[in-house]
Parts: C-alpha cells; sequence; structure tokens
C-alpha cells in the first residue's frame, strides 16, 4: 500500500499548526538542533533566491552597490548610538571567547549593521565628490528571540540591508521613499501581496530612526506581518560617528542616512496569504518551477509527449518539475499540489488517444482540457499571468473584508475582541492614546497612511484626530 | 595641483606592502574596527559576485542544489567526530551569551558545516531513493586566526561549501574528483590560474577527511596559496552520526560523503599572481569591468564618440566604466590602471581628427592605434581574448621557471634556502620524511602529483620513492 502525501492541519482548524505543516510537508525548512536557528531546504532557499535575484537588479538599476561588512560588532561600537544600543542590546548573541582565549572586548553577532556602516562611511566620505553612497548587503542577521517560528521569527535571518549617505536631507527622503516604493511593487507584482504602506508612529518606528515607513501585510487569519521597513535616518547616527563631507561650497557638512531591508520573513508572509489546506500556492512569478510535469502511465505515447513538453518548455524558459515515477497518479497529484506548482499538466494514455491534454491550477484546483493541437506555451504563459493576477485580487478581496473601521472606543474594544483582522481609525497622535489600546486589547499600531487625512475624532480619547490609521495583531 | 594616484610599494622591494597597498588602492577591502575582519568594498565584492555566478551556475548544471544552515553549531554537536573537532576547536568564536542570558550550552560560529550537514542528513537520508544529496552552501565562516591578511587569512570568510551524500564509494569518490575538476577548470579558465593540482598527505589533509585534493596557486613570490579543496570522506562521518539508509536490497547501509569549498581567498589568488606595481590587473572574464572608456578633451567630438562606443558595448554585453571628470587625463589613466580594467579606451580630440582610436591592454600596457571606422567590438572580444590568454602563458612561464627538483636532502635544503617556488621531489610516503623537510627548512608538502610516479629514491631516506610531490612555503 502506498503512503500517501500526510494529512496538513486545516487553516481553519489551527493556523499555527497549519502553517508548521505546510512548510514541513512543502521541504520548506526542517528545525535544526541548534534551537531558534532553522535549516532552509532546496525549495525554501530557491524562493529566498528568486526574491534576491529580482530585488538586486532592482538595487543595481537604481545605482546600488553590493558590499560585505564584518559579521562582528565590537561592544564599544555597538554603543555609539544611543537609542540603537537601547533597542538592539537586549536580543544579541555575544561572542566572548576565541579559541580558548577570552576576548578583551566582546563582540555581537550584528543584529544590523547600522553601526559598521557608519563607522566605514566616516572613513571613507570625505568630500561631496564620495556623495551618495548607495551601499546595500546580502548576509545574515542575529537577534536572540525567545519564541521562534520559521521564517517569521527566527535567530538567523537571512536579509538584505541597504545603508545610504547623502549630501541633502531631500536627497536622502526620496531615496528612503523611492526603496520603500521597491519593496511595495516587488510584493505586490511578484509576492502577489495587496500589502497596506505607511509610517510607523514614533512608538514602533525603528531604534534610531526619524521616520519608519513600512510594508504591513495581513495574513490569513488576519494577523499583520511586517514585511519590510526603510527608514529615513536624518543625521542621527551620522553626527554620533562624526560623519562630515566638504561640501561644493567649501564647509564641513553632515551627510543625511537611511536604511532598508526585507528578509526570508517575505516567505512566510507568502505562505501566510496565499497557501490551503493541500499545501503550498505560490504566485508564478516567484515559484521556483511553473509546471508540474506529472505523466499518468508510462508508456511511448505518454513519454513522447512528456519529452516533447519538456522540450518546448525548455525553449520558452518555463521551469518544470517532472514527477514520475513508480508511485500512483494521486500520490504524485498530491505532491505536485503541497509543493504548489501553479500549472499540473497531467498526460494520460486516454486523454492523449482523445488528442486532449489536462491542466490544473493549483491556485483553483480548476482543471483546463486543452487539445495536443493548442499552442501549450500560449496557453500556459496566459494561464500563469491569470494565475497570478487572480491570486493577488483574492488575497486583496479577502484582505479588504478584514479591515474594520471604528468611531469610538466602545466599538474599537468590541471589534478587537470578536474580528480578525485590522481596524481602521482616526487618530490624535498621542502616544498615550496609542499605548492605551495596546494595553486594553493588544492591537499595535500598523502604519499611518500616507494617502488618507483623518476625517474625524480620535478614537481612543475623542479629540480632533490628526492621522488615519491601521491597529492590528502582528506577527 | 591635482593628486596622482598616490605610489604603490613595488611588488620585487616588499611583496607583502605591495600586496596590501594594491588591494587598498583599488577599493578592494577597507579595514575594520573587528580586528581580522575587512569590509569588502563594491568592486571587491563584484569581483566575488562574478566568481558566485559562474560557479554556482556549474555546480547546478551538475544537479546541486543550495540550502542554508544554522550559523551556529552547539559544542555537543562540534564533538561527535573527533578529528574534526580536534581540528577546529582551537580556531572557533564562542557565542556564551543571548542578550543577557548565558547559555546553558555555549555555541561556536561555524569554521565549517560537516557536522551540521550530517545532522541534517541524518534526520532526512532514509532510502536509497533520497541519495544522492547533492547540496551547497554560499556563506560566511569564521576561523579565529592570530595572524590575519585580506582575503588569504582572515577571521570571516565567505565560500561555499558542497556537502554530498551518496549511497556508493564509487559514486563519492567521482563526484569529490569532478568537484575538483570544476574548481581546476574555474581558476585556469576564469581567473588564469596554472595551478598545480594533487592529493594532499594524511599530515595535510582536511579535519576528518580520508583524501583532500587541493588546488594549489603559486604566486609571483612563490609562495602558495591553497585556493580550493575537494575532500572525499568515505563514511567516517556518517557513522559518527549514525546516517544510514535502506538500499535496493533492503540492507540498512552507511552512505558515503564528499565536501568541496572555495572562498574569497581566490581573489588573493588573483592579485598576487597578476597584479604589478600600478595596481590589480584583472583577467578579462572574471573582470567586473571589461574596458574602461577615458575621453582625453570634453568637446562634442569627443563626447559623440564616448556615446556611440558606449552603445556598441550596451548591445554587446560588454561591461565598461567612463573615467570623466576634470581631473588630468594622466590622473585617470592611473585610475584605470589600478583597478585593473583590462582594455582602457582613450578618445582625444586629436587622434579622432586623425580617426584614430587608442587601446592600452592594462596586462602589457601595449598601445594599439586602431581606426574609427574598425568594428571595435569585435577589435575588443579579440583583444580580451588575447588578454586572457596570455595572462595565463605569462603566470605559466613564471611558475615552470620557479619549480625545481632534488635528487638528494643536500641539493633540497640548499634550493629551499636560496630560492623561491616549489621543489619537486620523490618521496617515500612517510610522515618522518615529511616532518624532518619542514622542520629543517618550513617547507610543507603541498600535493602529491596525480598524473606522475616516482621515479627515484625519496629525497630524505633515499628509500624507495612512492610519490612524486611538491614542496613548498604557504600563505
Amino acid at each position: 500500500m502506498e503512503k500517501q502525501v500526510e494529512g496538513i492541519t486545516s487553516r481553519d482548524v489551527d493556523f499555527a499548526k497549519w502553517y508548521t505543516d505546510v512548510i514541513k510537508k512543502a521541504d520548506l525548512v526542517d528545525y535544526s538542533n541548534v534551537k531558534g536557528s532553522m535549516i532552509i531546504r532546496p525549495y525554501g532557499y530557491a524562493i529566498w533566491e528568486n526574491m534576491q535575484n529580482i530585488l538586486d537588479k532592482e538595487f543595481k538599476k537604481l545605482g546600488h552597490e553590493n558590499v560585505q561588512m564584518p559579521m562582528f560588532i565590537p561592544e564599544s561600537l555597538l554603543n555609539v548610538e544611543k537609542d540603537h544600543v537601547e533597542g538592539f542590546a537586549p536580543e544579541v548573541a555575544w561572542v566572548t571567547y576565541g579559541g580558548d582565549e577570552k576576548l578583551d572586548e566582546r563582540m555581537c553577532v550584528r543584529p544590523t549593521s547600522e553601526t559598521l556602516f557608519c563607522d566605514h562611511y566616516k572613513k571613507i566620505i570625505k568630500s561631496y565628490r564620495d556623495l551618495p553612497k548607495l551601499y546595500n548587503q546580502w548576509c545574515t542577521i542575529v537577534r536572540w528571540e525567545k519564541t521562534t517560528r520559521p521564517f517569521l521569527r527566527s535567530r538567523e535571518i537571512l536579509w538584505q540591508e541597504g545603508h545610504t549617505m547623502h549630501a541633502t536631507e531631500e536627497e536622502a527622503r526620496k531615496e528612503t521613499l523611492q526603496m520603500f516604493k521597491v519593496y511595495e511593487d516587488f510584493q505586490r507584482n511578484y509576492l502577489a501581496l495587496p500589502v497596506i504602506v505607511g509610517k510607523k508612529t514614533d512608538k514602533e518606528k525603528f531604534a534610531g530612526a526619524e521616520e519608519t515607513y513600512t510594508i504591513e501585510a495581513m495574513m490569513y487569519d488576519g494577523v499583520a506581518l511586517q514585511n519590510g521597513t526603510s527608514h529615513y535616518f536624518g543625521q542621527g547616527f551620522a553626527k554620533a560617528f562624526g560623519i562630515q563631507f566638504l561640501d561644493k561650497d567649501n564647509k564641513l557638512k553632515t551627510p543625511y542616512q537611511t536604511s532598508w531591508g526585507v528578509s526570508t520573513r517575505m516567505i512566510g508572509g507568502l505562505i501566510m496569504t496565499h497557501s490551503d489546506d493541500r499545501g503550498l500556492v505560490l504566485p508564478p512569478r516567484i515559484a521556483p518551477y511553473k509546471v508540474a510535469i506529472v505523466p499518468i502511465n508510462d508508456n511511448d505515447l505518454v513519454n513522447n509527449m512528456v519529452e516533447e513538453i519538456k522540450k518546448k518548455l525548455d525553449t520558452n524558459d518555463i521551469t518544470y518539475k517532472v514527477i514520475a515515477g513508480d508511485k500512483s497518479p494521486g500520490f504524485r497529484f498530491a505532491e505536485a499540489e503541497v509543493k504548489g506548482y501553479p500549472i499540473r499538466i497531467e498526460i494520460g494514455k486516454r486523454d492523449l488517444e482523445n488528442k486532449i491534454i489536462t491542466l490544473v491550477r493549483r491556485d483553483t484546483l480548476e482543471k483546463i482540457n486543452i487539445s495536443i493541437n493548442d499552442d501549450i506555451v500560449l496557453v500556459i504563459n496566459n494561464l500563469l499571468d491569470k494565475i497570478q493576477k487572480d491570486m493577488y485580487d483574492r488575497a486583496l478581496k479577502r484582505r479588504n473584508s478584514m479591515i474594520y473601521s471604528a468611531d469610538n472606543y466602545t466599538d474599537f474594544k468590541d471589534i478587537a475582541a470578536k474580528k480578525n483582522g485590522f481596524i481602521k481609525v482616526n487618530w490624535c497622535g498621542s502616544s498615550e492614546c496609542e499605548l492605551k489600546i495596546k494595553d486594553d486589547t493588544g492591537l499595535k499600531s500598523r502604519c499611518i497612511c500616507l494617502d488618507e487625512e483623518a476625517d474625524g475624532n480620535c478614537v481612543v480619547c475623542q479629540n480632533k484626530g490628526k492621522y488615519k490609521i491601521y491597529f492590528g495583531k502582528q506577527y
């Protein structure tokens, strides 16, 4: 008796269990014996490589260059910027010994690299000619989290961090927003995530930043995932590190700084937005393999057609996996489903005798019969586009159905208690009201809307509203 | 008065100083405040990215998949394989605290990842169907070196490490040699390094390996750089970790293992083989920019030609840098030279009036006048090929001129004292003779020749020779 792909807990029964089932069954990660550190398996890493390739091209197109900073930060260097060290020191891993020797000064594994970049910029920025500096780094960072979940919150995070320096405030602000837009476009267009974008409140912004712009994705369960941030630092770090340049007017000035990053957390966001009880559902534009080819029988007629289709896909750079072997077609269909290949092509003897090939959409499970005389490459490309679009639209519809509004605090608390999702409200801008919401309901501010003004009084204090803002629970 | 690119110490005067001058002036690295850790600047990182892209494609073509293992190894895991822990424990960085809490068990930052891969393989390898596993990882490793030199010996090393598991010894041995050949071909064909390849002696092999195959490059000063290794592990780690699989014959068996790696050390090898007193000289096939375009004057005639050439190079995917600006042509020529762009195109008003464009080879500094009516793309492509080949041939000639042979130990010691380079000798195969050479002369065995037999008595003990072997100093 063949073993079928084992069951996945239903996402409507136990979302957390469903999530870990999916990432395990789809072979994205494995747990390691190092607590809080995961192993990213080939299929998971291939998704990350796709993300990297697309973003890296985009960064370079905009003039950014990749560099590699040290992995360790001496304690004295971490301490240079006050807000920054307070934000990060409690959650870093400390190296205290090299071999058998105790270090004179302990060093942490970088939780983020602002201090390292500033230390370097101080040495290499002397003149306006040296600006802007548009550096990016792909690396692993470490944050010593107590509770961890693969991709969402782990002790080691694969990410990229852009760190840029500019001669003027205007240019730095432009860069902050430009990279924010790059992230937004990437997540909408490639990951099919209908993200909400905006600005973090002072309470929620990055340790050391003047402004933090955030990409907030809503997961299937209504919980927010902060899925990328872009920070405007002003001159804070630059002053703390004593970075100055001689400007065209022959005056010594302090440059303006940004940083921005996204991480493997985006893979978690992908899963918790699109996947279902059969496993992964990947948007075609980020899927490592666009197509699964499943031969139903093993004979010349079928095998020749498999070869013919493979050839056509190769020629047209459509990636695919053939799922053949001695396991039953049902088992192999399930394997294609759990891995989330956007389209499955079923090739069977009886179908071929009827001049038919069956395509199955992973997102809707809809079956589509095409003639063996159809232009299969054209059909597949069109279908991939349609799947990509439909996945975005479905996620958007779902997201919108889970955004609530409240005019008064009683309603707010009622919604917070009964509904999953975001609550969009008017807010006076005070940290007191923001904190009250958190204390009373557990909801944190997600982001201040950039393109929408307050149109009423603050949902908590009923003073004049200053901002439209989203509140929600978060991963 | 404009500042010219500052002088580089002559490599014949002080090779070590020359090396650090070149990497600093060419903007490859900067020193950081973290002792032993370097900053890889954009130009240096672009060389590494080229290396990665070429090798990664090659690995994937041969069926390998990329993964990401944890960065930390718990002490108990490092201890599983006895030889391995003895080899690495003295030089690892230990993490002992997470935030304010002392860890129950300290963890080292990976110095290499055999133990992590084996721990994972134990979980995922159950049946012959799960084999082979052909995994590779691009990552940073840490080895707590006392004395460090950028690219050659640093505490943090960017590298790739392949780790594979096979059902049979034959297959694992084939993999070991296959990846060894990939490294050799890459270094010969892209890096223009006339490497010597062979097997390490038992004394010099990797901690835990049955056999280590090594790529030995000879630097300009005659010192060897171990520039890549491929290890056959047999079943040592697999047994220590209890990895077993059910074979087709329904018997539980232990798989056979390999690992193989190259690192940013290859950049050091590139520099110390090809570069000169004017700075970097890069082989065209690995150079981030193949061409430097230097406009000598700033007027329409010149600028139009610059645009025309840029367009042609863009269309033909020939990477270039335009070095314009208000600095003197001499200053800008020097900048092109120090960065090692393989070809410099000088575009001047007077030349253009005479229908001439000047090309300058970086490797020989030879000037070549071409007509503005020549097919410049064809000329450049041919010249790049010629530079690549000539660089290899020159390095090979130099290498061969620094390989000596000795029939008796008096001669050997005499050469070791007076000459820089390798000494190729017959060797009986005993560790005593190998150790005696090291103690008497400081020379270590580089590698046992694979394609050449002993043809005389051991250079030390005069017993029957078993192997042809190279000895030399090493970085």
